[in-house]
């Protein structure tokens, strides 16, 4: 059976048959999936992505898959939320939260790349798949590989949150900590997917990775009645997940699924970690690599692989990008649960906490149609709020006791905002 | 608008209005709600389910909310996934698990149960609402009350797990820790609902509440396609859940949407606080309360409000009962992670150990179609895993140091089984 896709350099051009590889051995820059669109059209129907599975597969015709793949889990299709008690808060009217913490079976939107990279890992014949991750992709490739019974090799920087640690180990893959940051640990698996003929899914099989990502860019397209919003908020740590969300609607545009229109893209980093920003703040056309420094873990890559690619998103779109420090990241873990009852992790903190940012500076304007990406779950990184909640005195199970301890001013915790924190 | 639900007597069958009531003032016994099946009819057909929202929302025409209600934050359509690798551990065929541990905005099952009763809530006009809760429904109350700017007052016993507490607190909720076991909790919940005129979900609202689990058992039959299983197994802790999930397939029979045959129901609980599978084994007509002592917290409910329901369930349909010790609690929770990539939470492990034996004592055949409720998320309950996993030492970026970690033995891990805990 011909498929319908292949890789090609996104410098050069050159065009490279199926296979798992990332860089182009011509000049060295990495390699893409292009999905042919007029193969897909005739499946990528409005009528006929109804019908689908309500997982990300309902967009399997533009996903690097064979037609015939039946996927093993489902993942994806997660909710989009008006957050009008959010956007109240920060100035905004017509705001969106795309909830990648729920509906995914690890809980972040890497069960959506993991998914396709072991549909590729498997075609390919690989018996061993591992990773490099900031945690996130650790937790899908652990659990996604156990359901196929593949073996799994995952490494890991020493000093991951426990909850991502235990999320990784609990699926019975072998997880190893390695004495560095991402990007040591990024390096050493490049070198080990060569030495073992492993599949990692962001190293040798990153172009089918990646394009899992764009599934965020349809769903939100389709939740929306197939129409694109004013503006996206991303958070941004390799850099890959912006540039597919645009990627996606610039595909749904081709197919005359949604009406061509201009989308801007926002960035959201860390400030201690926050090479893509930086760049995109100070005009540079490269990325400085950076040494990490925050409780933003998942988003902690000193030096992107898709850095250059993202400033690039975001300044031909006409957006911007902004970082934020770790005591904000953490209120605005509170603000969105407390508003719209959506716990989400530090990386979730980032996003949330750049786009009340980008309102505040009159970057977004209040009635533009705007979604912000949450991308994973408060349970992943509780360590995050340590401290910010007292443990109250245990009150004993009797009317009177209780409404004593209401006397003891416990009571104003109940009247919105007034929070002792 | 005429409403097409209305409360009823379990027992002596009296008639009551909607309001938020619970027991019946003739004979004391509770209250159930009962839909108007005739009128539901005509909007619960497969079709007009199919295009509904992908969420429990399908499923409105038989839930006790008006017609017209718009639900605020999508719940439910939860995945049913094939297990056959855990299946092949366990010596069945034909086994399927109800995931319950993600697509739910807590991850649990409660949310179901709490988006129908703060909907009355509202509807009643409550501005304060609440509940006692071993963890979960504590979670679930807390982020649904906080996207609806509702007041709330949650009340758990003192030592509840800390991710179960920071998943309540983070929303803003006045979480009051009680000196008790919920047993205790409970009961001055009922006080605190009459003095202070609180919404509480599962006090004054559950009838409205326990309508909510039916939807695990309309999701279950309509992804099998339209069909039942032939058995389930079911956690209980109040044992409201496998009664509903009964319900549901009964209401399901009588509309005609799938064809009458007997399906079994199994009970699940934890040996540490069994007074419902002790009813079943023993054969007794009530309930001997206990006091609990066992990791699973969330099922851990001395005197079950609807243990005798429970009971009756389970025997009218020639189903058993069993509950299993917390070691094989934590055992069930790696196996299901490392068979089928799903990590539950500490009453799953409760559930898969259940059916595990059931299979082994031939109280279940291979080949029948079995679907295993899983309800709640590891993330929710990481303390149970704590020195299952030995933290292994780091190891140095580079490749030389990778392949002498390898020699030294961790590399047996990666042959399915052999699993170093
Ligand atoms: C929760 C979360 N959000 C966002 C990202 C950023 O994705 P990308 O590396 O594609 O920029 C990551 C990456 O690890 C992540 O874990
Ligand atoms: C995860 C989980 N599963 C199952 C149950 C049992 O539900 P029920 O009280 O309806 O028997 C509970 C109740 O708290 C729960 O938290
Ligand atoms: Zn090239
Ligand atoms: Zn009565």
């Amino acid at each position: 059976m011909a498929l319908s896709y292949e890789l090609r350099c996104r410098e050069c051009g050159k065009r490279y048959d199926n296979a798992p590889l990332s860089i182009c051995d011509e000049c060295f820059s990495p390699l893409e999936v292009v999905v042919d669109l007029d193969a897909a059209r005739a499946d990528f129907t409005r009528e006929k992505i109804a019908a689908g599975p309500t997982s990300m597969w309902r967009y399997k015709a533009l996903l690097p898959v064979p037609d015939d793949y039946v996927p093993p889990t489902p993942a994806g299709w997660t909710p989009l939320l008006k957050a009008p008690r959010l956007a109240q808060r920060i100035g905004a009217t017509n705001l969106y939260i795309k909830n990648d913490a729920v509906c995914l079976p690890t809980l972040s939107f890497k069960d959506r790349v993991v998914s396709v990279a072991l549909a590729n890992a498997q075609i390919f014949g690989f018996d061993t798949v591992g990773c490099s991750s900031t945690g996130n992709l650790a937790n899908a490739v652990a659990a996604q590989a156990a359901r196929l019974g593949l073996k799994t090799y995952i490494l890991v920087p020493a000093d991951l949150e426990a909850a991502k640690i235990l999320n990784t180990q609990v699926y019975g893959a072998n997880l190893v900590r390695i004495d560095g940051n991402y990007d040591h640990v990024n390096r050493l698996c490049s070198q080990i997917a060569d030495r073992f003929n492993w599949g990692f899914v962001n190293v040798n099989l990153r172009p089918y990775y990646a394009e899992g990502s764009k599934t965020v860019g349809y769903e939100i397209a389709e939740q929306l009645g197939w129409r694109l919003p004013d503006n996206v908020v991303v958070p941004m740590a390799g850099g890959s997940l912006i540039t597919k969300i645009r990627k996606a609607f610039k595909e749904l545009i081709a197919l005359g699924l949604v009406e061509d229109k201009p989308v801007r893209f926002f960035g959201a980093q860390a400030t201690g970690c926050s090479p893509i920003s930086t760049a995109v703040k100070t005009g540079a056309d490269h990325i400085e690599p950076q040494r990490p420094s925050t409780i933003a873990r998942s988003l902690a890559i000193g030096n992107p692989a898709d850095g250059v690619y993202a400033t690039r998103c975001i300044r031909e779109s006409g957006g911007w990008a902004e970082d934020v420090s770790d005591v904000e990241i953490v209120s605005a873990i509170q603000e969105l649960a407390e508003t719209e009852g959506v716990f989400t992790e530090t990386a979730g903190g980032v996003t949330t906490a750049v786009t009340a940012r980008l309102y505040a500076h009159g970057r977004i304007k209040p009635d533009e149609l705007t979604v912000t990406c949450i991308t994973g779950n408060g349970l992943k990184t509780t360590d995050a709020l340590n401290g910010c909640y007292e443990t109250q005195r245990a009150v004993r199970p009797r009317l009177t006791d209780f409404e004593e301890y209401l006397e003891e001013g416990h009571q104003e915790l109940a009247f919105g905002g007034v929070n002792v924190r």
